[in-house]
C-alpha cells in the first residue's frame, strides 16, 4: 500500500525542538513530570496540531491522550502507533517525546500524501511512563491493559504531595474538546519508536533496532543483619559484620551472574548501613538488586542464586540475611507478524537494522499483553537517557519516523 | 604508703545509681549529653558532695570540673584521676560515670582513713568526651593538652542548635562557687578507670585490664567514580559500575588486613552509592574506612595499602578512586612507671590483670602528651557498651575503685 511516502523531516524536527521548550531545563533537557503543568501544555499543544488537521481528540480516564486519523472502516479497531511525553525530573527531550511525535508525523504525512488507511491510524501518549512524579511507571498503559485503574492508585501521591485522581481530574478538563473514551478501547496492534537508551546501536552503527522483546526484571530487597560494634576495640573473632557478609556475597554474584551469562544483567542500585557511624560495625546493610533476563526460567533461577549466596555469606560471618522479592515482571515476547512487518520496511527501505532486544521497561510490554505490538528503537549518544544530556542524531530521529511510517502501511496491508 | 585502706564499695555502686537516674532513659541507660542541664545537674551534685567534704571545687574555661583533696605540698602540681560523666544520646550508666565516681570515692576514701597525701588528688570529669552533642569528642583533654581552645571551636553548634561558647559559660555559671583556674594547669600524673567498652576481659574472665597504650586510628574517605547507566540496557563490557570496583577493593582488604595482623582493625562503617536508585547502575560510591594500629609505622602502611588498593580496582573498572584522610590520631603509649605502679596494684591487691590496648579514644589520650598516663579497664557485658544496655557486674565497679586508690597511692609514693 502506497510505498515511497516520505515522512516530513524537517517539520519532525521543527517540533522536537519545540516541545522540547515545554519544560526546558538550563542544561538542554526536559523537566515535564507527569500530570504536571508542563506535561498539560505538552498535551494541549498536541491536541491544538490535531485540530488544526481536523484529527478527532481522545481521552480516557488515566488521561491516556489519543489522535485519530480516521481510516476506511471505522468501526475496526484503530491501529495504534505512540509513546509517552512526560520525562524525568532532569530528562532528556527525546525519552517519550520522539515516539509520540513521529507518529503525529506519521498522522500528518498519511494526510499530506491523502492516503486512506483500511482502519484508522491513531497516535497515544500514554499517562506517566517514567514513573518519577507518581509510582510506578507506565500507569497509563498498564491500566489500559488492564482496562481497570488498580485500586490502590486512588491513595497515591506525586512527590510533589498531590493526590493521582485529583492531578487525573485536573489533566483532563485542562483538554475539554477531547472526547472521553472508555479505558481499554480495542485496538487492532501497537507499534512504539523509542530511544534505545543504551549502547549498543551507536557502537555498532546500526541505525535500527527491531526489538523482540523485553526482558523479565525482578527487583529484590536484601537485608543482612550482624551486630553493630565499636571499630577500635572488636576484634576479627568477636565480629559479626553484615557488610563484610554482603561484600563477599556481591563479589561472588558480579563475578558469576554476568560474566556466566551475556543475557543476564545484575545491578546493586541502592546500599546503605546501618547505623551508619564511621567508627560503628555496622549492625544492617540493605541493598537491592535489579534481576534481568529474557527467559523466565533463568530469572527464576538467578533470583534463587540470589537468596542463596546472600544466605550463605551471611551466616559465614555470624549474621543473618532475608531476601524480599518487591517488583516482578515477566519478560515480553513482541508479536512475530508485526515483526516482520518492521523488518520487511528496513529491507524495502534499504535500512541496516538489528533485532534487539530491550533492557528498559517501555509502555509496550503492556500493549503487548491485548495487542500485537513491536517496537523500533534508534540511537541515542553514549547510550545516555534519563539525563538532560540525552542525544538523538537528527538524522536517526527522521529514519526512526520513516520507519514508524513504513512499518505501520506494512502491518495496515494484514489487517 | 598505707596499703590495706578499702574503698566503700556501697557507697560507690549507690552513687553510680543515683548519678544513673540524671538523664535515666526508659530501657535503663543514660542520657546526659555534654553541657545538657542533665550533665550542669551532675556537675552540681558532685560539687555539692565535694563541699560535704570541704573538698575545693575548680573549673577551667573548657568546663573542665576538678575536686581537689589537698596534700602536704600545695604547691606541687596534683595527681589527677578521673574520667567524664557526659554521656551518648542513648548512652550507658558506666561509660564515663564509673571512673568519675570512683576517683571522687578515692578522695572520700582517703579522706575516711585520714590519709595525708604527699601531693594534693584531683578528681577531673572532662567536658565533652563523647562528642555527640558538640563533635569532636574530648573537646575538654584536649583543650587542656594543648591549654588551648582551638579557635575553630567558638562557632561549633550542637546537634541542638546551641553555640558551645554560650553553652560553656551558663554550665560554668551554674557552679558559681567553683573557682576558676587556667586551662592546663600543671598536673603530676593522671590516671583513668574506664569500662572496657570491647568483650576482651569478659571473654577471658579478667577483671582487670592494665591498658598500656592507646591504637593509633585514621579515617579515610574514599570515592569511587564510574558512570551511572540504565540496569537493564547496560551490558557488562559497557559497564563502569565503582560499586563493582568497591566490592573488589573491600573484599581484598577485608581478607587482609585483618586477619594478617591481629593487633589492626579495619572498619567500614558508611557507604552509601548516587544516585541509589534501584535501576540505576551508580555513578558514585563513597565509603568511610576506620584504620587502627597501636603502631605508627603500620598504621602509615595500612593507609598506603588501601589507597593502592582502591585506586587499582577502581581502574580495572574504569572507574577513578580518590581516598581523603579525614582524622588522624597518632597511637598513644602510656608512661612505663605509672604502668609498674598500677601493676604493682594488682600483685598487691592479688587481683588477675591483663596487659591490653585501647581500641577506644579517651581522655587519657590526651592527657599522655603532658603527663605521666595510663588507663586501668574493667569488664562490661558483652563488651556492650554506648548502648542502654552496657551493664557492669558491681564485683567488677568496685574492684576497679579499690585499683583506682592502691595505684595512686603507690604512684604518690614514687613523687
Amino acid at each position: 500500500m502506497n510505498p515511497g511516502i516520505k515522512i516530513n523531516g524537517d517539520r519532525l524536527l521543527g517540533r522536537l525542538g519545540r516541545f522540547a521548550r515545554i519544560g526546558a531545563t538550563p542544561a538542554g533537557g526536559v523537566n515535564r513530570q507527569a500530570l504536571s503543568p508542563e506535561d498539560r501544555l505538552a498535551r494541549a499543544e498536541l491536541a491544538g496540531l490535531a485540530a488544526d488537521r481536523g484529527f478527532a481528540v481522545f481521552q480516557d480516564s488515566m488521561a491516556n491522550l489519543f489522535i485519530r486519523r480516521e481510516g476506511r472502516s471505522p468501526s475496526h479497531p484503530p491501529f495504534l502507533i505512540g509513546s509517552h511525553l512526560d520525562s524525568q525530573p532532569m530528562g532528556g527531550r527525546f525519552d517519550g517525546a520522539l515516539g509520540t511525535l513521529a507518529a503525529f508525523e506519521v498522522l500528518e504525512s498519511l494526510d499530506d500524501a491523502d492516503i486512506q488507511t483500511p482502519v484508522a491510524v491513531e497516535m497515544v501518549a500514554w499517562t506517566n511512563e517514567e514513573g518519577s512524579r507518581f509510582a510506578p511507571g507506565a500507569m497509563g498503559s498498564m491500566a489500559f491493559a488492564s482496562r481497570a485503574i488498580p485500586a490502590e492508585w486512588h491513595t497515591v501521591r506525586s512527590s510533589d504531595g498531590k493526590l493521582l485522581k485529583d492531578e487525573l481530574t485536573d489533566t483532563l478538563a485542562a483538554l475539554p474538546h477531547a472526547r472521553m473514551r472508555r479505558l481499554g478501547t480495542p485496538v487492532s496492534g501497537y507499534l512504539e519508536l523509542h530511544i534505545e537508551q543504551g549502547p549498543s546501536l551507536e557502537r555498532e552503527n546500526i541505525p535500527i533496532g527491531i526489538v523482540h522483546g523485553i526482558q523479565g526484571t525482578r527487583w529484590l530487597e536484601v537485608v543482612v543483619t550482624g551486630q553493630t560494634a565499636h571499630a577500635g576495640t572488636t576484634q576479627l573473632s568477636f565480629r559479626r559484620d553484615p557488610l563484610v557478609a554482603a561484600t563477599e556475597a556481591l563479589q561472588t554474584l558480579y563475578n558469576s551472574v554476568m560474566p556466566n551469562d551475556e543475557q543476564a544483567r545484575l545491578t546493586i542500585g541502592r546500599i546503605s548501613v546501618e547505623p551508619a557511624s564511621i567508627n560503628a560495625i555496622p549492625g544492617k546493610v540493605s541493598f537491592s538488586v535489579d534481576l534481568r533476563h529474557p527467559d523466565a526460567q533463568e530469572l527464576a533461577r538467578l533470583e534463587n542464586q540470589v537468596q542463596a549466596i546472600c544466605e550463605e555469606k551471611a551466616v559465614g560471618h555470624g549474621c543473618e540475611a532475608t531476601v524480599r522479592r518487591t517488583f516482578d515482571m515477566p519478560p515480553a515476547q513482541f508479536a512475530p507478524p508485526l515483526l516482520q512487518a518492521v523488518e520487511q520496511a528496513a529491507t524495502r527501505l534499504g535500512i541496516a537494522y538489528k533485532p534487539m532486544l530491550s533492557g528498559a521497561f517501555h509502555d509496550a510490554l503492556f500493549l503487548a499483553r491485548v495487542t500485537d505490538a513491536a517496537m523500533i528503537f534508534v540511537p541515542c549518544r553514549d547510550g545516555l537517557s534519563h539525563n538532560e544530556a540525552e542525544y538523538v542524531e537528527p538524522e536517526h530521529a527522521v529514519l526512526g519516523a520513516q520507519m514508524l511510517l513504513e512499518s505501520t502501511l506494512i502491518a495496515l496491508d494484514g489487517i
